[in-house]
């Protein structure tokens, strides 16, 4: 079991001038936060920057640095645009190499089929020095691990497979166990009864999340916690303290949001 | 008409222990930034954080200091999860005060139902000193404008109401214009006609976009600059080098992605 103190932290930093103009919507950053969720490690910070070298190589030093370990996406495909490999090997100060195993990996994706392994497609090869690829089940091309950094492409699907490949290397934790408490009484009824409930457990997170619907509202009330006892007994005294305000509260099933 | 010298910058700041956790994902980035590249202001990042008031504080301070504009979301309801507006008071050094005007619009929310204009409620007209207020129109309590700092709702449909409220306060630019050439081609076949294009304009941005259906693949190549013309004739480039290559490519009609 291990202790709050010794839980890794972790930040993501998504690349790409395309969610920033908003033409893409990013999906990365709420898929990885849930995986790291469920292995009890501490996402702190996602950020989304552009596709320009200071600015990747400054981010990627400054959450290094500050976190365990960093995901990033976007940015490692076969275009000019796609600088993210040459940035992050300078944020290093390595150089990047075109590695044989990826280059392998490349010939065996593309033989036997008509698309030519060209000068485009051989930078997906290119990596830095000493760094270790990360496998890429879907399109071959690998990602890879530099230091506590983990490059991954920005394509959803792409970079859930390479995600999937790599976590069992990642050191997680004491999963946080969390319950959601449905109650139908608006978040400013309930604020009294929410901060009695997280003054009475060390360690308890207690989160409102109003919702509306056309003749309907009401507030999940979501109690969370490294303690599972605590997180069952809070989830219970929110339910009763509603309940005894005269409104209907529901705990729902652990999972179930 | 203006110049890419003078256009304004911004970031986002979203707020929110959900969002880390996985639980919500996030909408807020991608509708704001598809708003201010309307506007033609230069979404330059994007952060996540939790809410934590020493954490808020930094990087409100870090984004506020670096660009032009700096929209927030999430963290401004009535539970004592709510920190938001507290921090953002403090990293400016200014009190929070229960705001009249706030008080009387809420109050005017809250009439004629059976809502108690309870202590927690009272807690949504508490704004900072010399902060002007965000108008909204969903659900009363405001949001607020201090420095540069525009400081709305979390829930989507809020924080979008705000955003409609106050976005002719904000100084756009000249939009970029953009358009989407498809071509179905893979993307490390395209990837020297697009260094060729990308060349043969001064300031155009080519992007390349993968796609992946069941039996199908193509690239999106979306070409974009504020010089409008450069950007149909880089379209037309494009298509054209596609076609010559032997593979089918369609310039979409513009805002057609």
């Amino acid at each position: 079991m291990t202790s709050a103190e010794n839980t890794k932290t972790a930040a993501i930093l998504v690349i790409g001038d395309e969610i920033l103009s908003g033409r893409t919507k990013d999906k990365n950053i709420g898929w990885i936060a849930e995986q790291l969720n469920q292995m009890g490690i501490d996402l702190c910070e996602a950020r989304v920057i552009a596709d320009d070298k200071d600015t990747i190589i400054r981010h990627v030093k400054t959450l290094s640095d500050t976190y365990d370990y960093l995901f990033t996406s976007g940015g490692i495909g076969p275009t000019h645009d796609d600088i993210t490999t040459q940035s992050i090997a300078e944020a290093f100060n390595k150089s990047v190499i075109r590695h044989p195993e990826a280059v392998r990996r490349l010939l065996k994706h593309y033989e036997g089929t008509d698309i030519p392994f060209n000068e485009a497609r051989q930078k997906m090869a290119d990596i830095p020095e000493d760094a270790d690829l990360i496998d890429n089940p879907v399109s071959a091309a690998p990602g890879f691990i530099l230091h506590n950094v983990y490059v991954m492409a920005g394509v959803p699907s792409i970079m859930q497979s390479m995600f999937e490949g790599l976590k069992d290397q990642l050191e997680g934790g004491q999963k946080k166990c969390r319950l959601t408490v449905q109650c139908a009484i608006g978040e400013g009824t309930i604020a009294t009864i929410m901060a009695s409930v997280s003054d009475a457990f060390d360690g308890l997170s207690v989160g409102s999340y109003p919702w509306f619907k056309p003749g309907q509202f009401g507030t999940a009330v979501v109690v969370s916690s490294k303690n599972r006892d605590d997180v069952f007994q809070a989830a219970e005294m929110v339910a009763k303290l509603v309940r005894e305000d005269g409104y209907d509260a529901t705990i729902l099933d652990e999972g179930q949001d």
